[in-house]
This record gives C-alpha cells, structure tokens and sequence, in this order.
C-alpha cells in the first residue's frame, strides 16, 4: 500500500470524518430500552452504502433490533468484520460532564456514550475502508461486515441469526468488535473469549415473610440458599459440581508462551484491589492460567429479606442469587444449567429453583492464524511495538457463533480503547489521537491481511 | 370487689374514657424518629397524675426517651406494670385506609398506630385503675408502673435506667406491657420471652466491585459470608458453634404440662405458610419444645452485589447478612458475640466482621406465681374460659431486666389485643370489645392478686 497517500487522505479529510464519527453518537441507539435502534441501523446502512457495499438490513427473530450486512471488496481471501451499533444506557445521566449524546471533545479526548463501544471502533474501520479505496483502490480482499444491535443486552438473537445466514459467513479470519491499549499504553490482541452461563436461582420457603421467633418450624429460604451455594464451591475454591471440572483443558505450548511474555502487572492490581495477594496466593504463570483456562462460579448477587438499616426480625420466605460460570471451550451454557440442576438435586436442593439462565459459549482461537500475524505486523509498523498477545479473554462474547460455529474462523480483537475510556459508565471517552492512528493502524492490517 | 359498681361505672363513663384513650392515640410517639416522643411522655404523665400517682418523668442515658414513673396504692403486695408510650413508625401511609394518627372507628374496631401497642394496654389498665378508685376505694395494694419510651426500637437504655433505680423496683408479680386472645378467641397468658443477639455480619473483600471475569484472582465477598454463614448452621438445623447448645436446658414439668395442654393448631399453621410439614417434621409435643425452649439461628437478610433485574456480572466487595439469635436463659447476647466470633476465627473467617450486635437476654419465669395465678383467676370470671398457658413466648423483649436482674420478678403477659390486631403494619386496630372487656378484666385481675 502507499502509505503516504493514506495518511495524506485521512489529515485532508480529518474534520469531516470526526463529524461523520459524532454523527452516529450523536444518534441514541440503546438496546436496553431501544430508544433510536431503528434509527441507527439504517444509517448504518446508508453510510455502508456511500462505501459502494452491497448492504442488507436483516431481520432478526422476533422483530429484535435487525443485523447490518455489508459486502464489499474482492478477493481470494475474506475477512469477516463484527461490530455492534447498539450501545448501553447513558444513566445516571447526572454523573456525565457534558451530555452523552452530544459527542465532545475536551483535552484532545472524545466524549460520548458510545464514543469507544462500539461506534468509535465501527467508525474508524469505515474510515479507513474510505481512505483505502480513495487512495489504493480496490480493496484487496473481502469483508463481509456483520453490525448487530443487541452486543450490550447479551446478543440474544445473534446465533439464531448465524444459524439461518451460515451459508453467507464463510471467511479466512474476523476482525472482532473490541481492543485497544492497557494502562502503560502497550497494544493488545486478544483471541478468545471465556463463555458465561448466568444463573438465576431463587428459593421459596414460605407463603410470605414470618417473624423470626417461628425459626424452630418455619424453613427459612435465605438458610436454603446459603446451604445450595457452598455445596456448589467450597472455601478453597474448588468447584463441586459433578463434571464440571471435566471439561478444562491445559493450554497449547502456543498459548502458555503468550501467558509468559506477558507483563507483569500483579503489584499494581494487588494495590489497587487492596488485597496483599491473589486467591489461594496465585502468582506468574499460575495466576495467568487461572485467569484465562480455568471456568470459574462467581456469586455476582444476593437478595433475602431485610436489607435496610437496623434490625428487623424476619424470617425470609424468598432468597435470590445471581451466579455467573465463566466458560471455557465445550463447557455450554445448557450443560452447565444441567449439571447445576443435577448438582442441586442430588444435595437436596430440590427447591432451589434455577429461575433463568443465558450465556455464550466459550471461543479459544489459533493464536497463529494469519489474522493474528497480520493484527502484530500493523502494531509493529503503526505502533512500532509488538503487540501484547493475549490467549483469550476472561471476559465473554458471542465469539463461538462467529467462529466454530461457523467452520472454525480463527478471530483477533484489535481496537482504539484506552485503559480510561469508562465503557459502560458515564464519561465514556476515546482520545482522538487513537481513533486517527487506529485508522492508520487499520489501513495496515488490511495491507497485511491481503499478504500473510 | 363489687364487680356491678365497677362494671355500671365502665357504662357510664364509656364515651369520656374511650376519648381519652383517643387523646393518646392521636399524640405521635416514634422512637425511630423521635416525633412527639417528649410530648406523650408528658400526657402519660399527667394522666397518671389524675390518678393521684407519685409520678415522675426519669431521664434516661444519653438524653433518650424518658421513663414515665408511677406510684399508687398502698399494701403489702406490689404489683409492677410494664408498658411503653412509644409506637412503630405509620409508613406506609398510603396502606393505612385512615390516617394513622387520626383513631377511627368502624365496625366496632379501632383504628389507630398504637391502637393495640401499646396505648391500647396502657389506656385499658389506666381506666381500670380510675374505675377501682372511684367504685371501690383505694387500691389494696401497691403498684408501681413503668412506661418506657423505647420499646419498638430495642429498649437500648431500659436495662440501665433500671440499675440506676434498682432500689425502686421490688415487686411481688409483673404485668406485662402485651397479651390478648388466639385467632380462635381464646385468652392467653405467657410468662417469659426467649432473649435475643440481632447481628449484623459484613466482609469486604476488595476495594470496589470487580469485572466477575476477575473471579480466578479477586476474593468475593459474597462467596466469603456464604461459607461463613454455613459454618453456623447445617443444612440438618444444627447450630455448630461450639458453646451455644450447652445453653439449652430440659422444661420443667410444669412447663411441659402448659405444653401439653396447648391447643393443636398445626394444620393451619401449615396452610397459611404453605408447607407440608415443619422443619425437620416436628410436630407435637417435639414442635412446641423446640419453639419455646431452643436458642435458634436465623438469617433475617442477605445483601451483595447485584440486586436489580437481569444481569451484572459484577464480583462484589462487599456482603452483609443480619442474623438473629434467640436465646435461652443464661445465654446472653454478649456471650454468642464472642462464641460467634471464636466460631469464626475457628473456621478462617477473621475476615468476617461482626459490625454490631445487640438484644436481650431470655427470661423464663415461674410459670406457677401468684401473679400468674390471679391472671388465670380472672380471666375465668371474666371471660369465662380458662386461658392457654404459654411458658414463654418465642419472640423477645427486656423483661430479664425486669424480672431475674430484679430479684426474680415472676411475670405474665395479660393484654386485649386480637390476633388480627395489624401491630407493625398499617391498619393497626383492636375491638372495641376487647378493650371494654379489657378493663373489667383488669378490675377483677386486681382483686384476684390482692387475694392469691
């Protein structure tokens, strides 16, 4: 590619693009409530258009927020691009310095809800598309782009969608919605993503609350609760449910080497949680395969009685939990709601009650695809580092249904965030020097894509 | 006693004796917030004055709520009354269908916060007492009453005001502040509460809440007070903390005999809390030792994490549980906040804090006393029946302070309310009825225990 040209292209046309990029923050699109999903989809679409893209809305199930398919470019190999135009609740609206859906820069940094997840990402891809063919021509292979608007409330209908376009999905790697810099501004590429199976359980004991002199005969649901939770992983954090543990797999030497050419930041963590060490005093290597290869069980919530200030002598007839089990590959959101319930069964926890459940599965990826080799040579000639490489995330997405799901596409996360960019909470930001290199960075990933 | 001249005098001063019953109901009297608690300590203590009592308003430690102090009558014998001026707050307001402060009468019942507790009790006795005086002359015995103001939120300086004033409170028999009639009309008399230890548990495992994707690493506090809390108390009702079962002692005989004699209202227990037998299939004479004579351990509240409608993944800092402990004779609150502390250090949970405590100690009076004797007595030629004897109540209140730690004080709880009596909640009521009948119970209660 001639970089020059590219670069020329994207400073002669800087203001416009900015503008382009706040245009889609400045439209509200909140998959929560789906305040302006509509909206956002179909300019979406029009600007995929302005790209010469063959552009589909699709449905999606049961009239959900519909998926953006876009086409464009030729070629022997074919990159698949997943982005999401959705974007989480700006609430608590009073915590924001300047309003979420008008995009503005303070400092040099970009501020909006949506600013880093996903518009930013999806907007400098775009960008970079334009100044390609504006300035190289012909794109020289084929994205198939796949934007859905349900990403923040779980991508519940992603998968039923796959399933019925499979035969549109074929492609050599994906390009994955999120990824960016930690706190010492080293680049990242993450391959995979952990699976997550979030359980609601929930026990009725009794009719309605009873007074607390009645424990001698009354069952009380927050002692039920109690009792199922530390039969499912005791206090040395073992994980006691019958097969669970049959699933975990030793990481490939591909993988544990990655693991150890990671920085070591376990200090910096330790002080800033403020614990004097990690779990059962995990460190180095051990630390990081727990991490990343184990499944885990994690209480996220606790409701039972009274909670409010002082003392009220109840007897609860209900107690709630909210347990997430993130996954690893194999280990699916159905087995786990399976082997929980067989677990609760055989402990006599008949009446603890799985209330709900949903998730993704787990997507470990070749860490040596070529769209990995081509995600670490553009660090290397943009960022001039090696990118930090990371074997999968801890955290989880709906990477399976682009992935195995799909043939087995190897996928690498790389994007513009910042260790700062707040997604999710108010003052949600992007410096906008990482959006102008995150499109030189992307013009060169696409030049390295079209050669490894 | 000449019960007509008692009774016609009850007829004739009906509509001025239920105003003035009215007057204390529409004087608010919150301890929880202190509304117009110095203003009823006031009225309590000028309607004592109408009485010709030696009244005295006693400040309390630290400037709480007073003590109003009466003396009256002369005798050898000296009965002590317990009640208190002070009402549960009225909210919800809206759930009242007329205003709480504001007594109405429909369909014979009065509607009031503190219709039944405990200005009801109090009202009742007070007329009792106007009506001997001006039908019978003057009391043939002693009585010395203590209205507390700081009963519905724990009585915390009642056991203090009491050593302070030890040398006035020898008495021969106590009344007690409640009491009143079964859901089948029939009368009950109790003579002794179990204690109480209310504990407020919390871990804080980490700085803030946590990404749950970090569970492999980070303590979940949540995780931590779900082990610790199964420490306390299997999944069989067995409390495990080593110490606290050598507290529980076998009922005497006489105690066994009310046991025994307690009216069987299992299956309508069972109905209205919805389940098909009690805990651990007690029944029987098992059921009712085990209500009235074992200490027990009750989660009363869970609170971490996520609590709201679907999914966080979140790992919590923080978790809290309120436990409350009711307690036996001799097991005192002070001595389960350090078997319950050794308990959790034993088992590894230093990190559980045990961040308050407070409660009462049981009192199981003799269940054979004079006193006890003459409320049996009365409620034969009142109400024509021979009441239930309860040997203690499950539930709790500081009548150690007034009983044992004064000399060994025998107790009964003798009252008007109905078991539909709403106290607690809005819509708080008792019969007209009740309270009529109430105060011909109390006149002949006063002749039977100048006679037993």
């Amino acid at each position: 590619m001639d970089k020059q040209s590219f670069d020329s292209y994207l400073t002669t046309h800087r203001e416009r693009l900015l503008e382009d990029y706040k245009d889609f923050l400045r439209q509200p699109s909140v998959a929560a409530t789906g305040q302006g999903i509509v909206e956002m989809a179909a300019m979406v679409a029009r600007r995929f258009a302005t790209l010469g893209a063959d552009v589909k809305v699709v449905p999606t199930e049961g009239n959900a927020p519909p998926v953006v398919w876009a086409e464009l470019g030729e070629g022997d190999r074919t990159l698949l691009i997943y982005n999401h135009y959705d974007v989480q609740p700006a609430e608590p609206f009073e915590l924001w310095e300047s309003p979420p859906f008008e995009p503005t820069v303070r400092d040099g940094i970009l501020y909006a809800r949506g600013a880093s997840d996903d518009k930013g990402e999806l907007a400098t891809r775009i960008h970079a598309v334009e100044a390609w063919q504006a300035t190289q021509g012909k794109l020289p292979f084929k994205i198939k782009w796949l934007v859905e608007g349900e990403e923040e409330i779980g991508s519940p209908h992603l998968h039923s969608w796959v399933e019925q376009h499979k035969d549109w999905l074929h492609a050599d790697g994906c390009l994955w919605e999120f990824g960016g810099f930690d706190e010492k501004g080293r680049f990242e590429l993450t391959m995979g993503v952990k699976g997550i199976c979030y359980v609601q359980l929930r026990v009725k004991s009794v009719d309605h609350d009873l007074h607390s002199s009645l424990a001698p005969l009354a069952p009380n649901a927050a002692w039920r609760l109690t009792w199922a939770l530390s039969t499912i992983k005791d206090s040395d954090e073992n994980i006691l449910i019958d097969g669970y543990a049959d699933y975990v797999r030793q990481p490939s030497e591909a993988q544990l080497e990655m693991l150890r050419q990671m920085p070591n930041e376990e200090e910096e963590i330790k002080k800033s949680w403020k614990v004097d060490q990690f779990l059962k005093g995990r460190t180095g290597l051990e630390a990081l395969k727990q991490l990343y290869f184990t499944p885990t069980a994690t209480i996220c919530g606790l409701t039972s009685g009274w909670q409010g200030m002082g003392t009220k002598t109840v007897l609860p007839a209900e107690a709630t939990a909210k347990v997430d089990f993130r996954l690893v590959p194999d280990l699916t959101p159905d087995i786990v709601a399976d082997l929980l319930r067989k677990h609760l069964d055989k402990h006599g926890f008949t009446d603890v009650e799985i209330a709900s459940y949903n998730g993704y599965r787990a997507e470990f990826c070749d860490v040596g695809a070529p769209v990995v080799k081509a995600a670490t040579r553009a660090a290397q000639l943009v960022y001039n580092q090696t990118p930090v490489l990371i074997p999968n995330s801890p955290g989880s997405g709906p990477m399976w249904s682009l992935s195995s799901f799909i043939g087995g596409v190897p996928v690498v996360c790389a994007g513009i965030a910042s260790a700062d960019n707040r997604v999710h909470s108010p003052n949600e930001n992007v410096p906008l020097n990482n959006y102008y290199e995150g499109m030189r960075y992307m013009g060169a990933f696409f030049d390295e894509f079209s050669k490894v």
